[in-house]
């Protein structure tokens, strides 16, 4: 069956983050349709909503099938004017403000871009990515013990991604540490890391899927050989394993699920 | 007006990030209730959903009010057994999932955890990553022309978190570089940038604020002083606007809202 190409807006007064990821994950479910995906972020006064409609009509005549808009407008002046347009308008705060005042009696703030974290929590993200910095791929040494997790694995297995996403997203004080030829062949450790296995995770992956990302930045090196990468899992798995590290297999899963996991898993806290 | 204390639920067949944010950013629209928040994330069975039902029929009875439960559940069988706790249910895919399914005329693939992300992009995201810690605070200056942009300004008016979200979230190749006091004294910029010019994009911010984040690191130094602040800020923006940098003030905004106006400001794309 041949769909035609259908055009969706992602509207916010803000950044459009939130509204972005939302609507992409709905989208996803729709297979066979080809979305052009166009995000309006920032629409926060009148003028930018009639701009916002322009672009939404011209897509709807292009494609000859309205577009499908999200949006998470808080501003009642602004919503009004999107929904003239000629979309489906799915809106997140209509859906769930409304039910939200009945339980709660009270009415919202309508407030444009308001948000729970605070000062403090805000400084602690900020705190945990530049610690994650300096502690990336075994840095500075110094005060590794603060650390809430330490990643654990060989090149390339997505230690560094991971404590940078636990820092940023969730402020938590993340580490990581590779485990090189030399601690194979001492059949040892790091020393930096002996007295810290409970705080220790392991990133373990499957060796096609190592040797792919390794070849996309070294192509036929023994670096990302298929034989060195089976080598060097079997010795870190091993090296783990006999230090009582538990390991979590990275192969088919993103950044995200990886850090989400690694708390769920350890039961640190957001 | 004193509210009793309520608790909010984000379930999530997967990660929960995307219900989480979603509900952070609605409950934040009602100011004076103290929320509790809990995330359960991968309940993707019916033992799981069972688990579920329990916490939320506990955290209703211990608050005397019934708690607030937003899902992104896609198993049927799932949602369905959380629907009978003692909640308010906002459903992320009831409201969404059925009007796009009749406005697009094909049923949604009702499945758990598609993406429309293709390994192609999360390789570029991961790339990116790669990049931006190798070209973080004036790191490696090899490849610095393959930058998309590169964030000047002074230490810790946010150029790190900036650039690793850049390209965590967005794939792009985002170095930065530090503007120090022998570069005030030269009465130019460092070397390295001087070619790079129309990649460049100063973060600049309020004295009183970067005193305020500096003294966080090393209170009473003079490196947190307002003085020397006010004087580090004014030498940097000097330069960037001789040197025709363009400039952002982050002083009240966060991480993500510097990233997502910077690609609005550049016109880079996600």
């Amino acid at each position: 069956m041949n769909h035609p190409k259908r055009t969706a807006f992602f509207i916010s007064d803000r950044t459009g983050i939130t509204v972005e990821k939302l609507g992409h994950s709905m989208l996803s479910q729709f297979d066979g349709i080809e979305f052009q995906l166009i995000t309006l972020p920032f629409v926060d006064s009148v003028e930018k909503a009639r701009e916002a409609v322009i672009r939404i009509n011209t897509a709807a005549m292009n494609d000859a099938k309205r577009p499908i808009v999200f949006s998470t407008l808080i501003l009642p002046a602004v919503h009004r004017i999107i929904e003239q347009s000629d979309a489906l308008i799915l809106d997140l705060f209509k859906s769930f403000i409304v039910p939200l005042e009945n339980e709660l009696g009270i009415l919202s703030s309508h407030a444009v871009g308001r948000s729970h974290e605070t000062g403090t929590r805000y400084s602690e993200r900020m705190d945990a990515v530049n610690y994650a910095l300096n502690h990336d791929d075994g840095g500075i040494t110094r005060d590794l013990g603060k650390a809430e997790i330490i990643l654990v694995g060989v090149s390339r297995s997505g230690k560094s991604p991971t404590s940078l996403y636990l820092a940023l997203q969730f402020g938590i004080l993340a580490a990581n540490y590779p485990l090189v030829a030399e601690d194979f062949e001492n059949h040892a450790l790091p020393n930096a890391l002996k007295p810290l296995i409970p705080k220790l995770y392991g990133l373990t992956i499957q060796a096609e899927r190592l040797a792919q990302i390794r070849a996309e930045r070294m192509p036929n090196s023994r670096y990302a050989s298929i034989e060195n990468c089976q080598k060097e899992i079997k010795q870190a798995e091993e090296m783990m394993r006999n230090a009582g590290i538990p390991m979590l297999d990275v192969s088919a899963i993103s950044v995200e699920e990886i850090a989400t996991t690694l708390l769920h898993l350890t039961g640190l806290k957001r």
